[in-house]
This record gives C-alpha cells, sequence and structure tokens, in this order.
C-alpha cells in the first residue's frame, strides 16, 4: 500500500504512520521527495485496514496496490470454475442459453414457453415468483403459487429452474423448488441476501447492479464464497449511463475484464442489457463473441399478454432466429451449445 | 398517454389498440399524421398499463404524460409535510441537523459525540449497527449491542435516534431501540423492507440510491406510503457519475427537485454525497440555500481509531465550525435551526 | 410532436397554442383529459421548432414523435451506405480493420508499423499529424511534417491514409496528403469543423463524443452530409461511465441501434473503447459480431517508444493474433475481411 | 510516482524501469513485496511522462503522486485571482452576475434585455452570436451583426459583454467587440481554441465539458495560461449523468473542489445547470452558498419568442426575484453583489 502526504506533512507525521505500520508487522517504506512525501507498506496489505490511514488528517491519498478481493480471482484459483445448475455444467467450454418468462403468470404461460425452449435445445428454464417492481402498483408475483409452477414445469420438461430471490427468508423455501438462485441488480448490495444464498448448496446466479463498479461486483461473489457457497455465475445486465436510446448499456467491457480476473462463468443478460428487442440478437452474438459462457433472456409465447417485460420478450420465432443467429459465433469461438 | 405507433403500422393495428383503450372504459383517440399515426388515451392511464401496450410489435413508443406516483405528489397534497423523529419535528420551517457517528463502536465512543452534538445543539443522534459494507472483511457492526447502546444514549441525551436497517426481519426488534428507520442507498429498491417499514408507525429515512432516478426514489417512498406509513423523509447523498474527483457528486438539483414535486421533508448527506472532509462546510452551506430540511453528518471524536468511514466525520473541533458555518445561511433562508 | 400542459392551464391557454399550430399549416389537436390537457399537432414537426412551444409557461412537456435528423436516417435511405476511402469500399458485405500508430513520430516508426499491417492484409492505415491532448505539457504531433510521411507511406505500401483534424483551417491542407479525415471525440461537437470536412468530398470517419447520445452522434452526421458531404463513417469508442476498471465503457449496444436507425458504415474503436490492451482482441470479435462494419486500432512497432498512448498499442506479433483472432468470427458474419 | 509490477516480472523487468528512472536524474526505489514488487521515482514527476512506462508489459498500473496542472493550482499561488472583464473585477469578495439572453435576436431584444439587468445592478451582459447548435436546422446565431449589436450595447449601458466563440479565427475579429471570451462546454477540449484564446489578454470564461473530470477542466485552464493569458475564469454548468428529470446534473462539488485546488474564480452557470426554469433560483442561492464567485444566467423579456432555450430564460419578473432571492445569501456568504 502507498501512503501519499499532504505538502504540509512534517517527518514526525511520518514516522507516526510508519510506527503503526510496522506494529501489524509489515515493513515500513519511507520515500521523502522534492515536493511530496510517499509512504509504504510490504506485506499483506489487507491486514492494513485496521489502521483506518484515510482518517490521519496528513494523509492525502491511499493507492492500494492489491486488489481488495480474493477468493473470485485468478491470483487464488487459474482456471475456469464450472457450475452446476441442477445438474447442467455451466462454464469451461459450453455456451449456455437460459430461457424462460420474466414472470411466471400461470401454468399455461409457462409450460407453453418451456416447451418452446426446450424444442430449442435451452437446457434451463428461468421465470420469476417473486418480482422486484419499481412501481408499488405494479405486478408483484405469483408467490409460492409460482414455485411450485416451475417445480412442475421442471419435471414435465427436465428443466432445471433459475427464479429470482428478494428476502433472506425466502432462501429454504425457495430451496425445494428451484435449482439456482437469481439475485436481480437491484439486490447486488443486499448483503443479508448475499449472505443467506451463501449458506445454500445451490448455484446463485449474480446480477451486477445498475451502478456497480466490476470490483463491487467481484466483491459481492466475495460475500457468498466467504459464507460458503462457492457456486456463483457473475451477469452483466446493462448499466446505468446518460444514453437514454436503449433503457440500459450493455457492458461488454465487464465480461473480458471479469473473464480475465476471476475464474468464475460470466452471463449476458441482452434483455435488460439493451431493453429493446430488435437489439437482443445483436448483442447476443456479441456476448458470444467476447467470451461469455452464456445468456439469459426473456421470452414469452404472447407478449402481448405478459404481465412484466413484454417488450423485450421474445416470441417462438423470433427465439428460434435467436438461437440460429448465435450459431456459427458459439462454432467460431470453439464452443459447444 | 400517447402511444406513438411505428411508420409501417396500419389503420387495423390502430383499431386493435384504440379498441383495447375503450374496453377499459377511457377514451381513444386517433390522430394519422404524415410520417406517423399517434393514439392517445385519455382517463386515468395508470389503468393503461395492464394493457402492456409497449408489447405489441407495431408500438413504437409510449410517452406516459402523468406521473406514475401519487401518494408522495403535491397534486395530492400541496402543503410541506411535518413529521417527528420521537417528538423532533422536521419540516417546515426548521432546518434541522442529524450527527453521529458512522458505526457505534462502543459506549465511550457512541456517548462522547452524542453529549459534543447536544452541547453543539443538535436535536437527532444517528448511529449504525447494522453496516452494509462492500467487502465482507469489514467491519460489519456491533448488531444488537450497538442498538442497545443507541437506546442508552438516547436516554442519557434525550436525542432521539437514527440508525440503519438492513434485514426486513429486524423491523420489529429495532422498533424499541431507534426512532427513525434510515434505509441505505443501496437497499432504496429493496421492496421486501420498504414493505416492512411501511408496516411500522415510526419515521423513515429513505436515501436515495446510487444510481436511482428521482422518479424511482419517489416510487420507493410510495411503497412505503401505499403500505401504511406516510413519515418518510427522502434524503440525497451523492449520485454516481464518472467524475472521481469526489466519491460522489451530490446532486443538489435533486432537491429543488423534489421539494417542487413532493411533499414530504428532503435531506442531504454531505457526508457520503462528497467523501471528502473539507468539501462538508461548503455544501451544507448549499443544502440549506437550495431549500433542504436538514443535513445528516458523520461524526467522530477520534476519526483516527474508527471502525469505517472515519476519512469523512468531523471531530468536536469540525463540528462547532459547521454549526457556526451554516447559522447565517439558515437565517438567509427564514428558517430555524 | 405532443404538448402536454401543465394542471393549472386553462382553454384559453390551450387555444393560443392551438393557433399557433394552425398558423404554421399544421393540423392542431385538443385533447382534454380528466388531470392534464394534451395537445397535438400533426404534420412535419420540424417545422414546429420555430414556436419555441418549450418557453410557454403552461407548457409542462414536449414529446416529439419524429427523430429530428432526416439525412442520416434508414426512412431516408433504407439500403446500406458504402464509403470509398481512397478507392478503398467500407461497409456492405465487408469488415475493414484500419490500424496504424496513435501519433506519427518519425519515418521509421511509420513505415515500419505499415509494413507490418501490410503483411497483415490491413488495407487502411492510420496514424496522427495533429494530436488533441488532454494536457498542454503532452507530444502535439508532427504537424505538417507528419502528413508528409503519411503520404509517402501511403505511396509506398498503397495504403490509403486516415488522419486526424482539430481545426477547420487545415481541412485544405490535409486534403492533398490524406483520404479521410477523422473527428475526434472531443470534436464530435465542433460545429465549425463539421462544417469544413462537409465541404470537402473525402470520406470522414466521425468518433461518438465521450458523452454524446447517439442522436447527437447521429445529428452530427447530419451537420456534415447537410453541408454537401455524403461520405461519413460513424465511430463508436466508449463513453465515459462510472466504471474505472476500463479507461472507458465501450457501447456495443449504440453500433446494433446506429446499424438500425442510419444507412451510415459504423466502425469500432476498441484501442479507445476499453483502453486496457488485453481487452482489445475480446472485444474486436464481439465488434465483429454485433454487425460493426471494421473496427480502428492503434498498433506500435515498440510501444515502449510510442510518444502517446503506448500502453494500448499492439505489436507484430498481439497484432498477428488479432488477425487470427477475428477471422472466424467475421465468416459466422458472412463478410469479408 | 509509483509503478506497480505484474505478479510475473523479475528483478530484470524492475532494473529495466529503474535504470530509466535514474538516466532522468530522478531516484529509483525499489521496494518488493510479497505478492508485488512497487518501485517508485522521486522528483519531478511529470519528467518521467517521457518514459512511458504504461507502455512496459510487466508495468500493471501506475500512481502519480502530484496532480498534472501546475499554473492554475494553488501550490503555485495560494491567494485567489482577480480578473477583470472590462474593468469590472470578478472573484475575490465579490459575487457576480452576468445576465443577458442565450442568442442576440436584434436591436430590440439586446437592448430591452440590458436595460432590464442594469436597471437590476447586474454589470456584465452575456449574448451569443456565434452559437453551437446540436442540430444543423437550428438557429446559428447572427455572427458579426451579432457583435456589433453586442458592442452598441455595451456602449448604450456601460456594460462590458461576455461571448462565445467557436472558431479560432474568430478571436481577433472577435477582441473588438467583446471583453470576455466564453469557450463552450462543448468546446472544452477545442486545444487550438484554447490557445487561440490564450494569446489574447482579455478575460476568458472556461466551462466544463459535459463529461469532463476537474482534472480535465484544470488541465484545459492550464492551456490557456501556458499560452500566455492568465485571465482565466472556470464555470460549472451541470454535468451529464442517468438523471433525467433535469437536463444536466450541476455539479456544485465540483465549485468546493475547485476553490480548493486553485485560485481560478470559479462560475456557475444555473440555467443550463438545471435547464428547468424553477429550478434557477434555488440553485443560484446554492452557488453563492458553496462559495461561487458568480453565476451566469440567461434572461430574456419575451421567452416565448427567443430563437434559443427560451424555456429556461428569466423574464423581468423573474429576474428581480432572483436578485432578491440571491441577496440575503450573498450578505450570509460575506460578499457584495
Amino acid at each position: 500500500m502507498i501512503i501519499v502526504l499532504k505538502p504540509q506533512a512534517t517527518e514526525t507525521d511520518a514516522n507516526e504512520i510508519l510506527d503503526k505500520i510496522a506494529s501489524l508487522g509489515l515493513k515500513p517504506l519511507y520515500m521523502p521527495g522534492i515536493e511530496r512525501t510517499v509512504l509504504g507498506a510490504l506485506g499483506d496489505e489487507r491486514r492494513l485496514k485496521q489502521l483506518h490511514l484515510d482518517s490521519y488528517p496528513m494523509v492525502d491519498a491511499i493507492k492500494p496496490v492489491l486488489s481488495p478481493y480474493k477468493l473470485v480471482s485468478r491470483e487464488l484459483q487459474a482456471h475456469d470454475s464450472i457450475v452446476s445448475i441442477g445438474g447442467v455444467k455451466v462454464g469451461g467450454g459450453k455456451f449456455t442459453v437460459i430461457a424462460g418468462p420474466c414472470s411466471v403468470e400461470g401454468q399455461d404461460q409457462l409450460f407453453g414457453v418451456a416447451e418452446m425452449i426446450k424444442e430449442q435445445g435451452v437446457p434451463l428454464l428461468r421465470g420469476g415468483a417473486f418480482k422486484p417492481r419499481t412501481s408499488p402498483y405494479s405486478f408483484q408475483g405469483l408467490g409460492l403459487e409460482g414455485l411450485k409452477l416451475l417445480k412442475a414445469a421442471r419435471e414435465q420438461y427436465q428443466l432445471p429452474v433459475v427464479s429470482e430471490i428478494i428476502d433472506p427468508n425466502d432462501a429454504d423455501l425457495m430451496y425445494d423448488y428451484i435449482d439456482c438462485y437469481q439475485i436481480g441488480a437491484r439486490n447486488m448490495q443486499n448483503f443479508r441476501l448475499l449472505e443467506a444464498v451463501g449458506k445454500q448448496d445451490k448455484a446463485v446466479l449474480l446480477k451486477r447492479g445498475m451502478s456497480a463498479t466490476l470490483e463491487e461486483l467481484l466483491l459481492a461473489a466475495e460475500y457468498i464464497i466467504n459464507a460458503g457457497n462457492p457456486n456463483v455465475i457473475l451477469c452483466e445486465r446493462g448499466i446505468r449511463t446518460f444514453e437514454t436510446a436503449t433503457r440500459n448499456t450493455l457492458d461488454l467491457n465487464a465480461v473480458a475484464y471479469l473473464k480475465e480476473k476471476s475464474h468464475l462463468p460470466v452471463f449476458v443478460d441482452p434483455s435488460h442489457g439493451t431493453g429493446v428487442k430488435s437489439l437482443i440478437n445483436p448483442l447476443s452474438r456479441a456476448a458470444v463473441a467476447v467470451g461469455a459462457d452464456g445468456i439469459i433472456v426473456e421470452s414469452h409465447l404472447n407478449p402481448k399478454e405478459a404481465l412484466s417485460d413484454g417488450h423485450q420478450a421474445l416470441t417462438a420465432d423470433d427465439f428460434a432466429r435467436l438461437m440460429a443467429d448465435i450459431k456459427p459465433f458459439v462454432a467460431a469461438a470453439g464452443k459447444q451449445l
């Protein structure tokens, strides 16, 4: 860790800090410059956090040398993690599509979509039973009734299920009905929720918050693994920027960066990432090409009747086109669908 | 609500939508143009949401005429709401300072700060017992032990207490220990948490999410009021932008805008809003001048020993300067401290 | 155009505006609602701008129905434009790589890179003679000397040349030395510069501003075409967001959106778009897959000696890997390199 | 300067860099750590830029210790600069209002506004003759005719004049007609323009770019001073964020930060900074309170007839209210209007 002192800092100020560093068993460094004095601390700088050096009045800036996350990092584990969702392996040489409706609305709706995606070769079903909605007046999901329908669809079509959790209390309840907990963007830093799924042994699909940095996303994953559950899948779903032509800005830099820094699988959500139906296909192709391990997309056989997010839901025809569209790019990436 | 059709939409497409609008008891409007056809629906457009018109393939854009919130709006209640925190009235002609440490760390630390702010005329104490932290390796708060200390400080110094809630389950537990629930920026759209405090009758200080629009903030407040609790205070605490010189960008436009649209009191958090100790005073003065009803600031008698956010905590001397600094501006605003 | 009035607007207020609309030969529409009155104007709404309706105190919001650009739009020309850079056709079924150093630094440096990219099959050379630099103390480019070297390289290696223009006065001077003017991100709304290249007949590569919306980018292109030069190529080069892990956030949503709305070729600059050398390859593949017509990348045979942007410059080996990397994706996209 | 090496860097890699540092006459520092090696360079690190260390493959990150600007900094000059605009002193203990129309549209319009603001005690007139407009179809300003009107107004009402320059060629032409060059947000990094006004001896009002960091703004000012003109006034005018309720997000953190780092006067533009007429007054008061040296606001006697930005122009009545509104806050700040 590098500590830059203010111009007016004295040698006494420097020594106070150097002594503290030494007291932790780290090696202190004194680097007086012409305009500024710089201090260093060699060793495991994570331990330095307890010194709270940023509270010292003579400290101008703290520049950490190491990243604050560890368990998710390639420095800890160089090879790719492969995560199982109800027996379906995600990551490695596979490109996996997860599809289904935004919300579970009823048996006919859910089973219709499940049958359609099954025919298209999709191995995993998504569907929301608990819906986080911006307005209290919007449809909030079917709750337990939705979970039961998801379980029934899983059995009927042999499709393991991904569904969103929004309350730490629901972790045990959901366990029997689903194969992968989804943490939505609004809850990426709901730390109680991260800990709750961290105590389960099923996979977790962790979506990036709308304005979360990649470091924060990796630290949120670190929470889950630190609580005991290593089965984490990261998911880029678009960030908030000044641009209004698309609902969000899908950040594919993030995918390449995350694949470089972390061993966890990385998915992309082009439905929320664009919010525009006609952009889902090109961005899905781009997700393949940039190195993502899969995509999660919204589909509905009759979007006009959808109770949420119908504008970005793919019909059966749209979906068939999507699968045909990405196929050559998956091959170009040397992966299997 | 205005519905813009795509250039290729036919009269049949338009009629399908117009019939749906009429079926809800709203008045449909047909406006064929040279390049585009535009449709309208007159009446309570909130009911139109159930039509999911944005899912129709021939619909290019939906332009709502009314805002989606109601209970928080000046259209419902023109005069300012005044909210009581343990008997201390907030809003109206008052400018209220809430102060205290980021985290409760122990009795000496908490009582020391409480005594100091009491002497400075501050009527309300803040302190975190449950801390949402970006890293799982950071101090997570004292929990129940912290709540007990807050209650003790309240009794000793006659300072009603504001403290953050991070889990819906804690709402009942916290009720006896605190006078105002704080919802942090990361939880602004944790809807279960909003509902949980919405079922209580104590005040709620609702912080704006780091990338939440003002409409989303107002809708989050709407959740709480809709669940039964009208005692909501809004709080601007800085948003995320490209600028890195300050930790966040304090959005004072937001304060003026919220005061115009909503009857709820609006606070400002200059500690998190800047993240730089030397900027807290000027931005606190600006908060007064822009029309805020109060500020919430972090203070610690010995920031070097603080377990969180020490770099932005005000010492006793800093705090005395802050109070002296804002005093003439509160007078200029025609308010009382 | 849709005009939403304030709640307190009277019928007289509405009539004043309706009369103005009628006076322009457009068809006025009166839509009184329960909470608000809405007005409409049917016809060429671009003419409505002269009414400045947003200045009327009783007008709450103006919602345009049409986009403000025309010449760049697919509504004017449905098929893809193909632009020639010194005889090399860009757009249509081609995927084109433009490569070269950030700055021209001397003959050995420039010719070395030119020879290398020529061997790799790259048809177009880039190189900066006039450099816009954030700091006045940074290298500002070789100026005319640089242009002469570019022209010499063009002749020696048969590589038409792209180079940045930063002053309207230089348009004529540069004309003899280069084949395509580049407008940098910082100058996207330097309207005098847009007009200056709009009066030339050579291609213009127009980079998106760091915080320019896609509508503003299209309007900047509209300036150039409106001034007489239809040979415009759009270029996404990363936008400014809160994320700091990468220098910019490459917005590939933008590419898909621009290809949908406009007939102009769209390029991607993965060097500036990421600012991280190891991310250039994955993002170049993604650019191919999302539908871009080409990429522009920085290359230097000895980045350690580069006078600008060496950290993101590809060496000969890096460059060979990039070309090999994108090849299967160009094939998957059904295009030719 | 601190140089962090990659984990796989060898001692040979480190030595190569240390030798380079020594060759510049700076003192090299070698700090081997457990996970990483860190190098340092003591002395004037601005000279290190010529080493381009960020291009070295074994360099992971460069962390500068000093800010890259000098002439604008309080480290060079601790006391406030006072800048004269046609004899009117700006900065120091004064709070100065600059007002006038967005565009000069004709003699009646300009003189009407000039007379009104003169009566209100405003010492400086603004008005655009050359207008940078997003769309090529919008009014582009009266040009030289506008300059002549400005000069006439200056003489008639004894109001020195601020007007925008958009082309380096116009610097000499404008010199006789105006007292202060304004550089607009879109041109903050138009370096030729910065140099052109840097060669003049009249004041320059430099607006912050829409997504410019404060460091970039200070470096743009450094360009002007470095070219020979020290009479620079900085101006915050709102930045681009995700928020759409206001046209821009006025960043008052910026004002406090700039006043701390730089000796230059800092102004605020609440008209563009909010884009909403009803927010101009509260944000003007906040600008006073945060420590700004003045504001620049748009005014028009008949906004309905304005050719640009009428929606944010203050009428005579609005303007009188603004002046009355800020008066007590200027007094609270201990300044004179």
